[in-house]
């Protein structure tokens, strides 16, 4: 097991309970996380020693969000203390033909105002072994971006594996400033997440599927794939593949390259879907352990597409399985049938 | 945007928590509903000054229900206050092959008791643009249906459209008796929405088509539709196809003449449904703004479908949806892509 | 309707509220189940005089106990007061590929530490017309098994059909030592219940079919059923089919022999689960009334296997169903319509 | 301990969550009660078999009603089954200066509409000790005075203890009209419990002292108890007395009498008051269980006031206590320590 | 009955359940509320046509914050809707000398962003009878002064009778700045209400007594209120007193001066309370209702401090009472007792 | 801040929601709690590194006791894996005379079945400033008592201070035995906590006062006090005194004696009390922070007091409150107004 170090937001997210729209509701489900902070509970999950960098106000909301995190065996000493509030996002999950809606109130929020002297990278990257970061984290503004960028110089400086989940988000930036900073960023990155929009946005590349339509062609990923390690030297590109047949049924699988070897993981069919969100990360987390641990980047893969095809049937942004659970899946048990 | 009037009973809805039978739960989850309340708080999502009109007793029970209304920006400016009791049914939601199950206890409502004295219809109507009605409002009581007669008169007297759901409910009235006051009744609508059942019982058309076993041939309802028009001289007779796989899985479509020509809708596959109550009069609902605010019968049955699609995905009786989001799925969105 | 004996444990359901996991809830569900529980109740629901016969502690929580088998009609007057705990299990309900998972905690329960001296089998069997036990029950302790037995006798003494779901637990005892108990109690049995793994784990007789595996082939048990016939002198042998095609889908059926003809029952699609333990039980509360009213063992189980999947769509352990309800859908009303 | 029967309705009751106010509730609890329910409740809690006569709908509402009876142990056989609905009551708890308030729903509820063929009072008073009922039972309608007439009858023909709570209820009849019904029932009753207020509204006895304004003075009672006796034979007559300080603080004692020992119970500073609905009911219980086992009417009526106290704190119209709790509390333990 | 203007920030509230520290719950209470806003639901639930007058934006949680406006009666015509995100507070609500916590989250939100532009103050103040805001909406930011600025020489413009509640936050400015915005805002106020803390940190007036310490005593203030008759030419300066014995137990009365009589009302012991929030709003509501509908101040004050009174037993900012209710309390009856 | 251990059981606590009685829940809340589980909490709230040493089982639930310490900050290092069961209490929460309910089901758990072997002292003691234990761990079983014996050997190898809260609980062990297994623990403890029923039970020291009747007197401990120092050489002699006025009311108070100076508290009248569970441990913590951090035995002594009146405010075993919280308590800050 290894030391895992991830940075980026933890949110707060508030739910509306069951299908309710958010007009009708009078309670809020309480939830914390973020992209790299569920990566760091999955790791946790599987028995590494998971780190979450970030900035949370002192106050009790701060401290709740730091709780959440050591509840689920995440290590918060890194996380520096100050600002003014934690971003928020509200959640209403859908069903059947409805959509999920996601509102987002981040801005001000004490990680995109944190500065590089809240963190200590010497210390957070000595004897790591893996390094994860998505696109949100530099998007969220300059001050962080800059952050990220000596996070990434420190873990080279310190031989630790970094990764990076590409996860544009088109709310946070547009394509332009992405390519701007992320371009720079991919000299940093061994391992590279992302679908072709993600890439084309991010990094440039043109994908050549419709993948808003829902039919995607994973032979299609493989040029690209090709296409941004030859760019950047990425020792593997890996991407997911998101069926949305509805709100609540989705086909799930994913596809891996490491420059020599294509290989595409079974298919799952998600019926009915939990909580969509997080599946991603879940999947990043999955995809870590994997390569960490693992022989093949197809058992990696394999162990990845069975935790993020779980986390679809867990309510909150956090996957809680253990690396038991996912095998077991991932070795064909997928029946249902009632473990006593 | 018009002024739409609707008129009728708005009960007190008593529904057992997520699956749970009656005789398990400890609490009740608390709606208001009923037909034209549903159709109104419709319009008012699209933006209409809808006005529901009844009579609610001035405790406190009476107060939640019109408040129940106000918060979703109906006006209550013409619901009479006084009577006794706010009328109530208990649901019961099922699921897989377990049906939902709906109790009625509202014998001696407010509404049931109201005279025309309790309603000033020529203020009411005055400046309206449609005015919309049910079956079940003039099978509430005599009194209740002789309110219902004076306020179509004041409809066709100020030129606004009436439009009329069949809804047929065994519960209230004989076929016989529903006859006897419904068809006199007819004179006044312009727009007739009802399935070959309801035809058969409140006007005396005979179906073609066995609806209960859950077979539906729209094509069957083309000749029901025409002997309609023909006998009552409605512009538009409209009908839903529902067809029931099970409680929680069906399928939806619609069809509308308008004596010239028969136009069937696009079918929605709905699973999971989270609720049906209140599916037909978001149809209702759908329909009104359609027609009032659309090009073709084609586009305002295609809209009305599609809000009555996304009602079966919100929980309670009304069907809190936006113009925008019933039309993006008309269009073809529907696989239920988080919205972010 | 008949006097109808049951005997086992009734244990303290512990269960995480919706989807969530043991380790994110913040609060439990709780109902009361046990296989001879949940038996007795289902045949209070049809009408039966049902006496559920066991052994509880005198403080609140055995009360509880007691309390929630009144509450459904279930005659508590044979259940020993003493001890000191309920036993418990945990349940966490799964959802798509994530299975249910059920944790016991029952070791030392009063009904474990219970001895012939706390029952008088003389009075409970006295004018019954149907015993009904579990594998179960002779598992939980060496005291537990010699109760039953000694309640064998007296049915048979008092002339009373007993019916044995022979289901195995290997958490409770091993293959060896079941088969050193239950065979020798198969003397007493007339009805016995149980798929081809327990026939095998409990009775020595060996499966020919992969249930496991998901794919079921209801002919081959024909062989097993006439075998076990032929040993033990069975009127009836009967088991259910479960295919586990997800933890919220599954499909449902089952199969009787009588030593003369052998009868499959339709399959049903259960599709969402939303609540599967109990169900096997629910069969045999089915079966019980079928045979004991009815004129084939085909309507029989038809009944009893339309019972159990309604089972399915409610939660906690008990089937709260009636009889008209489970003959609604045994004959053919399967579509889900609400019924108002 | 005896077999004890009471007669009345029992009503479905509908409370906000917390101290919410009706119009800010999304919830409602639910609890069912009615006066002669809840005694017979107490009843069963202290050992005696308990029955409640009453009627009520088939359906799964009036199903509902009982089974709450039959979980906390009181018999049910004599419930008759029919008509059309459960009475209701809504309930906002108060706190503080504001008070608690209740909605009444009642009105065409089954035992209003039931008829004395529903019920074999023959058998229902054979063997039976005691009969209590209070004066909402004639109150309810003409039809249910007649029935309580002949249940009187049929008790006095069986040599049964008859016991009425006065209880006038404005909402249900005038004065004369209760007078006009409660005075000839007297002749019936042995033991008559009744504030001055009752007295003078329902009998026609004048009240000396200001209950209202929450000024209690006992010696003030001694009078008026003396002329119930003599006017109408009584064994005993009893009253409580609540000092309402607030919605949530009141002090509670009661007196009795003989014909020849006036006896005032010791004072209980009852803060913060959980649940004050059913106060009074539990005290019926708790001097029924009194005078039934008890040597002296003073130790009655220290069970009784002390069962009632307790019953101030538990949610619910149910008094869920049993004579161990109670005789604790009357013997002088009340620092509330933990009970480990 | 009048119209009523208010003009300030509703904010979205999560509250833990119960008495739940804000590190221990998974879900919030949702209310909404902000000073005028709170003092609008008041006064619609007087009867006045109350208007508040905001800035929230589009999205949802904007949509819920109106909702919950219209739910109540208040009109919200007069609502821009625009900006980034409604502000938000934090509540955690303490018992006995745990005092209850509020962390606010308010910055950038719409109304803090709006501009005169964004409002028609002649439309708004057309007719009106009354405009109140506090001094929360002026610290809110520049902006948000400068709209009030111009809404107070409208109000002057077309005569309206203006309130101020000065409510000085230290969160929100420091004591200069307030006096700097504050004092040039009195010369269109008529009715100023603030305590002595408040005098002296938004107008410079010096406190006597030690308000923090729990000590208070009414004729203290008289000094002070006729100074700011003086400087100011208020027509009424009215306070209330709050003795804090612990988080739940409370004194409160209120004061009001003419410039001739100094009126002290009487005093209530609020024990326990259930919400303290929004007790001074609700204070205003009732001392405008009372100005304007009785016939000297103290009545009007007596009113004002019943209904606030009130207030701190009900859940969430808005007080929901009546003018009947209010009237019963301020009139004597504080004795809890149920109405039924 | 200091390293400080803590060694015992941690449970699963099931509670019914608000005042409701065990008989009447449908849910239960869920907590974690235990004598020095509790204490690890405080401790880690104040900002030391707390660690538990306990056992608990390998499965969910005993990691979802793992995960409610983490949550709030204290090492799990210590805490071995294995067993069978996680020990469980019910709690039933009183109100006013009605007391609380504990019903323990604690045998078998993992802790009972420890064995030294479990534990490695060494490791665990190494650097550590404190260590902490009650009576209640050796009384759970006799290996359980070894491995606290091999603890205190080891605390007193490494110079730790040791401190001992006697806590006799009669479900647990006699007197007797108590004594046996105590009386030589007692050469290994600094600090020992205990009131005087503690210490005749545990230690056979006769107590002079009636604490059972709720009258307590501080002056007649200091003979005791004395007493116990000269017996067993602690350096400190520290007792609670709680009145019991009722479930919900109580007066709380302490003292300390060092051998020189005997110093009574200030004492804190709790009303209302919302959890009374841990209130003794949360003093435990609190003397443990005093007395390693403050000047005089005094302001430890206050410290400990006013946090452990803190406690009774808050839901759940654990006190949830910070030194600064505390401290403004102990400086005279109860008035509990709103913290803005």
């Amino acid at each position: 097991m290894g030391k895992i170090i991830t940075m980026g937001e933890i949110m707060l997210r508030l739910s509306t309970p069951g299908q309710s729209r958010f007009v009708q509701t009078d309670t809020f489900d309480i939830n914390y996380g973020g992209g790299e902070a569920n990566v760091a509970v999955s790791c946790a999950h599987y028995g590494h020693e998971a780190y979450f960098v970030s900035k949370l106000p002192k106050h009790e909301i701060g401290q709740a969000a730091v709780n959440a995190l050591r509840r689920y065996g995440v290590h918060t000493d890194f996380i520096a203390r100050g600002g003014q509030r934690v971003g928020i996002y509200y959640l209403e999950t859908g069903a059947s033909m409805r959509p999920s809606k996601v509102i987002y109130d981040r801005a001000g929020s004490s990680i995109a105002e944190a500065c590089p002297a809240d963190f200590d990278f010497d210390a957070i990257m000595e004897g790591a072994d893996w390094f994860h970061w998505s696109g949100i984290t530099p998007a969220i503004s300059d001050a962080s971006a800059e952050c990220l960028r000596q996070a990434c110089i420190a873990a080279k400086k310190h031989s630790v594996t970094v990764s990076c989940d590409l996860n544009f988000r088109k709310k946070l930036w547009t394509s332009e400033k992405a390519q701007s900073i992320m371009k720079p960023l991919m000299q940093y990155v061994d391992v590279c997440i992302g679908n072709e929009e993600d890439a084309e946005l991010c990094l440039g590349f043109k994908p050549d599927a419709d993948v808003e339509g829902g039919s995607t062609e994973a032979e299609g990923y493989k040029g690209i794939f090709k296409g941004m390690i030859d760019t950047f030297g990425f020792k593997y590109v890996i991407s997911t593949l998101r069926e949305s047949i509805s709100a609540t049924h989705n086909g799930w699988k994913a596809m891996i390259y490491d420059g020599k070897e294509f290989y595409v993981s079974k298919r799952y069919d998600i019926d009915p879907i939990i909580d969509r969100v997080g599946g991603g990360d879940s999947f990043s987390g999955g995809i870590i352990h994997g390569l960490l641990t693992m022989k093949t980047q197809g058992e990696a893969l394999e162990f990845a597409v069975a935790a993020s095809a779980l986390k679809h049937t867990i309510p909150g942004d956090f996957n809680m399985v253990s690396a038991e659970e996912v095998a077991a899946l991932a070795g064909g048990s997928a029946n249902g049938r009632v473990q006593r």
